[in-house]
């Protein structure tokens, strides 16, 4: 049986309730996201298997989330470098940079050079709101995701992916293939065409929330903030 | 050797230094301080030791870190009840207050009815801006503090405690001995007159800040966001 999924707009529409009603700052929220991933990427990778990751930022939440991902990361011991072409002028994602700024953390210009010193990428490019076409500087970004031996492990959509019809039917992204899949709150419709290990995060969903939105909040184990699921085949 | 300790002066500059050079939100910070003590009471009493927490909230920030505390207590399976007598109108803690009340966490009114029905407290009344008095209505849920045998655990300094100089000659608090005391970013010079178990929490100061402040950034495990550092007597 397969998983309960959010598509584009309720998750859309999600997002905004847990603000506005659910009374959640987006810094609680992407505290809380980021934190999930950053302890996938221990899961997956710990550092006793290479503590260099690379984390591909794109301009909007999802970018926000690896940053966040990112500190967690360096304060576990790894060496994250930020790679952060667009970055808005927007406060939060200001004040995001500043404090890897403040931990040393590298932010780096040439994508295909920092990909080939490292042990594992967090792909935060695109999230649930992405659709359309990949623009530059981000399409040469996935193309080398989806010709890199090294591991990815994407937070909510692999990037470029539809979120209710999965991979592109061709050109950039269409043999994207990441490792790891991280759903933040709950799978997206892509999740069915997603082969390799997949986490729910976001340990912040009321069961009241759930239920409104149709899907089933995780059984989380213990303090965790992610849990394995297994591939969109599987029940939760 | 003794720990290196961080007074109330410089507690409250570094505090005040994160949210500016640091860059950090009230609510970033907050959300982890808060967490971290979440991991240490379920260190301290996993819910298989019983799973009812009543949680002492005081007016400023320390009351903050215990509603976030309490969110992520429920999340782990928990049963939290919040007794939070001097609600501020600060949108802050009205919204973490809201994010209690959409998990049904109840909020009660009479300390005493509800510590004789719980498995442990979470002191999170006052913390390391505190000085001078204990008045009403705190002093009486001190008091009880003093005499319940039910396990407590401080979050940053046992309520009532000067930062400086420890418990109080005599009155209130003056025999305040909490089983466990959560120590953010931290510890306060407090700390050597303390005898339970010590935790510090607080993940996210950086090796330059720490250094500035003349304190150690303790070694965390993992992904943990708190480390049991033994009593003031002990080196980190």
């Amino acid at each position: 049986m397969a998983f309960k999924t959010l598509g584009a707009k309720a998750a859309a529409a999600l997002d905004k309730e847990l603000m506005s009603t659910g009374a959640f700052s987006i810094d609680q929220l992407m505290e809380l996201a980021g934190l999930s991933v950053s302890q996938v990427v221990y899961r997956v990778h710990p550092p006793t298997q290479g503590r260099r990751v690379l984390i591909a930022c794109g301009p909007g939440n999802n970018g926000g989330d690896g940053l966040v991902a990112a500190r967690h990361l360096r304060h576990y011991g790894y060496q994250p470098t930020v790679y952060y072409p667009k970055k808005p002028k927007n406060d939060l994602y200001q004040r995001l940079s500043k404090q890897l700024e403040d931990l040393e953390v590298p932010f780096v210009e040439d994508f295909p050079a920092a990909l080939k010193s490292t042990d594992h990428v967090v792909d935060a490019i695109f999230g649930f709101s992405f659709s359309g076409e990949v623009r530059e500087p981000f399409s040469a970004v996935i193309q080398a995701l989806e010709e890199t031996n090294v591991p990815v492990t994407s937070v909510d959509a692999p990037s470029s992916w539809s979120i209710e019809d999965g991979p592109p039917v061709s050109g950039v992204g269409s043999k994207f293939n990441p490792a790891v899949l991280v759903s933040l709150t709950a799978p997206k419709p892509l999740v069915k065409h997603f082969k390799g290990r997949h986490f729910i995060g976001g340990r912040f969903v009321t069961p009241a929330i759930a239920k409104k939105y149709d899907f089933e909040v995780p059984q989380y184990e213990g303090i965790d903030q992610c849990v394995e699921v297994g591939n969109g085949e599987q029940k939760l």
